[in-house]
């Protein structure tokens, strides 16, 4: 057992920041860590609160942490910045706003940045939310901006999902369109106070309304100031609704198969890209590459060659 | 040897059409085509034009189409579309314009689809490229709209990127900033009509001083308005001493080189893949996959387990 790893299953903060960082750079203890908190690993409850930029998301998570820790329940944070971390004024006004949960040691917050241009979570992310979940956190809020690629992993790594939407956004519903409806678990109408709260929450429930009917769990619409604490403890009981939907639907379980299944695939995948480009540009078959670079030997016999060789003692798939 | 081939290496048109088709929709045969043709492989000059939208690269291909049947070559046209083919009124436009190319049998014209969000060339451009190589054309033509993904998939498919700019988008020069700038071995302002023509010529000028002074080849900016005739000459010539300089200076082979290698990694990686798929999923390794899934077994232990297994045979590798 690693002795980092000992030390944050006993409850320990620097060990737990410690490991956080060597998983979110992928180090090489990665998968070593992973192994060891395997066992406990399944009891958070992990909520996504996505949306356009500027609806408030941060205020929200502010505020749902307040409600947790009133009941008694440890919180992870994890923000994820678009583009850099504590780069813009908004994440820093955050980390201001968040001063108070700073200095309790019942919650833990940790901001990462989005890989590449094309978003989507960091690939620490879920190494990131594992470590929290074995150190024992029962709330996990991952705050991101939600567009493209971000909503897609969001959805495969969160129980939960709260949409928040605010009314000046004149096209929410075109965001809506755009793919975040399917992903939302719980819609918010925050900065209620701004004209046309009433009016999107309507359009919000038409829309769902279109949606099939048979919908296991219809998405409850709520509309809060966060920054007032209006609404805030509406949002906290719908995620526990949710959650309990999940678990007693058999849903949770369903999910946590295929994220296991998922992240499996994704490990095998990038093993075996890693040792397969080492075996063509300078191991065992570089000459055949190379005989494809001179163009003596065309690209789709030497990919059967190889394929071949490759597969020829594979399990029942040769 | 497959008859469509055989006939299309005869200069049979409807045979070119119906393997492009073919490989196009990345049909079951594509590896035996492309197998059959590859000894006559490696003749024709394959030039991207690429640029913002509205520069008028329809107009500059379809004259640079006429310059080369004045030279007596023959021409092949790929117009990659951002959405679908035929779809907006421009591309209609165009397919007016090169009317006359269509009754030109030295002239085959293709459009095809960029897939998916991202961008990015469809993935059967480059057999379709092959294939007009093949067939003898001369000149490829392959036309895209620069955004994100397809800049970096045209330099890696093109000898030749000639990127068209226009005075009147007033962010020209952050487009080059974006990436544009490193693609180009020709920059063409267009619509030069416009105001300001002269003073983005000379930006540009200025930005390629501030890059590295051991250039092999530093690109020329030519001013043109192709659609009336003017500049499109000097074009062609800053085209074909491009390609005179990529020979001399023996980049032409290393490109040719590198994309030959890149082409086997991803067939490699492409059938690989699909293979581990349904091994993981389906296979010899699904009861692996469902202990992952329980919860039983930890991905990353299963990861080992699975590449051990795999790749005991490898060649070196292993």
């Amino acid at each position: 057992m690693l002795k980092l790893v000992e030390r944050m299953l006993a409850g320990e903060l620097p060990a737990l920041a410690r490991l956080i960082t060597l998983v979110e750079r992928e180090a090489p203890q990665t998968p070593e860590v992973m192994k060891e908190i395997h066992p406990y690993l399944g009891k958070a409850h992990v909520v996504g609160v996505t949306g356009p930029p500027g609806g408030g998301k941060s205020t929200l998570v502010d505020r749902l942490t307040q409600v947790a820790r009133g009941q008694g329940l440890s919180v992870g944070i994890i923000a994820v910045d678009p583009t850099s971390p504590f780069s813009g004024g908004a994440v820093l006004g955050d980390r201001i706003r968040m001063q108070r949960h700073y200095l309790d040691p019942g919650v833990f917050i940790r901001s990462m940045a989005t890989r590449g241009s094309r978003g989507g979570l960091p690939r620490g992310v879920r190494g990131v939310i594992k470590l929290l979940d074995a150190f024992g956190k029962d709330l996990i809020l991952v705050e991101t901006v939600g567009v493209g690629q971000t909503e897609l992993d969001i959805v495969e790594t969160a129980d939960t999902v709260v949409v928040v939407l605010v009314p000046e956004a004149g096209d929410a519903v075109q965001t809506l369109k755009a793919g975040l409806m399917e992903i939302a678990s719980i819609f918010v109408v925050n900065k209620a106070d701004l004209p046309g709260a009433d009016r999107l929450a309507l359009e919000i429930e038409s829309m769902l309304r279109l949606s099939p009917a048979d919908f296991e769990w219809r998405p409850p619409v709520v509309i809060t100031q966060a920054l007032n604490d209006i609404g805030v403890e509406e949002v906290y009981r719908a995620v526990e609704e949710h959650r309990q939907h999940l678990q007693a639907s058999g849903e949770l379980e369903r999910r946590r198969l295929q994220q296991r299944r998922e992240e499996l695939w994704q490990r095998v995948e990038q093993r075996l890209q890693e040792r397969l480009r080492w075996l063509l540009w300078a191991g065992g078959l570089a000459s055949l590459t190379e005989k494809v670079a001179s163009g003596e030997l065309d690209p789709y016999s030497a990919a059967e060659m190889i394929e071949e060789k490759l597969s020829r003692s594979w399990p029942g798939g040769g």
